[in-house]
């Protein structure tokens, strides 16, 4: 009666359920959003004196392994641009870890070489990554350590229509492959303020989507993103404003309710934050000066 | 035109919001799910030897903070049962870090004293809790280290109807306070055999939701929970059931989807999952056996 696992594919997983509808029960396909561990492991220091450890395991959809990484790093703070990542590299589990792990890639462990010069302050690392995962916040051991890693804020005159604005859910639904089939994945776009679809990201982890975003972002040199929208398809939490102040965007569009703490991240870094954009409506808690209200999109052409 | 902080009240804030709708804008009222760091704090040790340390900072919701910090300990293996636990204190911060964090609460700190027989392994420990929050894995330096802390599968012959099962998401939605005025928080539930609410807990992340409710049941001397459903407001990932496995629940039901690897945790220690809970129908993932079919609650009664 129980499911039973038929084939895998990276990002969904084939599955037998029972069906339950009105009382009756039957037997059918289903398909599963894939989420495996990734260790995230760091090479760094001067030649000679390399080190490596590994810093973060986090539960990911496979799959732009080397991006999540990147972005990762960068939207904490460890390092600021591509010329500080000298390679990636992913490697493989042993045929019996991934058995005990229910791995079904090989590939879950990532490791980051870093440049001679770039400075790692292991203390401050461990820091940073001393603390838990039941939440959002990455790497504080202690409260005040919260808000020093973020850059000052910067002037931005990004702009983009309300009309504009509102179809953006629909596009970035309509480039999600896998939350149609599974409906188990978080996404997360950039856009233009024309509206285009930049680049998009999956993962059963919002943060994870994100930093895939980002790190596709800082690997193409593109960061930081100062005329880009980032846009969320749940909802808006201090750490995912963090990641985009992090990442240089000037305005996070979420299909769900921000938080509070993500409110006055906004505010304090003057990040445009719209939050509950479906249909022809949404909610605009800081920023509105960079959105103008007007005829639709059509009509505008 | 940005929204002003007016009032903050425990668990949602008041805001203003400028609400764009058919490309028209009106400021309006609006409520934020209130979003705060909090600490947690270790003192363990025998007598005359006592030690202190900060094992944890997470994003939740304020309220229930020592139910959190002891749901967080007890889901994460690091105690067992109430008699761990000596006492738990909320400690003020100062106004100046307080205004610093933006934290509108003055008790952003839990201390919990466990009795000077735990054993807590300051190693192990740093190794539980050196990852990162991006995600979802509490603590677990190594890919390895990640099933190691659960308990093994025990028998348990609960059951539920699928009517009562049909029934719950609505009556946690009814026992949502916040949720309803903020749209931004996630709830955990545990209902009985029979469909009553046992308790329900609230968050903005839905792991701290699970752990105040778990928490909760702790303090009470009430777990193992070999005879409770828990419910999921939203999806249902591997750490969430590694929370359900460690309280003892023999069932979980989300009203999202799970993941391939919450799938995989709930058919090795023998939990019933469910997803995708809405209306008259749902998917069992394992352990259909637990539910029975059959005519609806009303006429069963």
């Amino acid at each position: 009666m129980s499911a039973t696992a038929i084939t895998t594919t990276r990002g969904c997983q084939n599955a037998l359920v029972e069906r339950f509808n009105r009382g009756s029960c039957a037997t059918k396909a289903d398909l599963l959003a894939v989420e495996e561990p990734l260790e995230i492991r760091l090479a760094y220091g001067p030649a000679g004196a390399r080190k490596s450890k590994p810093i973060s395991v986090t539960m990911r959809t496979p799959g732009s392994d080397a991006e999540l990484a990147a972005g990762f790093l960068m939207t904490e703070g460890v390092i600021h641009n591509r010329a500080d990542i000298d390679s990636i590299e992913a490697g493989p589990l042993s045929s019996a870890a991934a058995e005990k792990l229910h791995c079904h890639s090989s590939g879950n462990i990532v490791t980051v070489e870093l440049a001679p010069s770039v400075q790692v302050s292991l203390d401050s690392l461990q820091r940073n990554f001393y603390t838990t995962s039941s939440c959002g916040v990455c790497g504080k051991s202690s409260l005040r350590a919260l808000r020093t890693i973020c850059p000052p804020r910067r002037a931005n005159d990004f702009s983009i229509g309300s009309a504009t604005l509102c179809a953006l859910p629909e596009k970035l639904r309509h480039a999600q492959g896998i939350f149609d089939q599974t409906g188990g994945l978080h996404a997360a776009g950039l856009f233009t303020a024309s509206g285009d679809l930049d680049s998009m990201r999956e993962d059963v982890g919002r943060h994870n989507a994100v930093d895939k975003l980002m790190g596709a972002a800082l690997l193409a040199d593109r960061v930081p993103l100062r005329n880009r929208l980032l846009l969320l398809s749940g909802r808006a939490s201090f750490e995912l404003l963090q990641k985009a102040v992090m990442s240089g965007v000037p305005m996070v569009a979420a299909v769900g309710a921000p938080s509070s703490l993500a409110v006055e991240m906004a505010r304090e870094f003057d990040v445009t934050l719209v939050g509950f954009l479906r249909g022809d409506h949404f909610n605009v808690y800081h920023g509105a000066s960079r959105i103008h209200a007007g005829e639709p999109a059509a009509l505008r052409q």
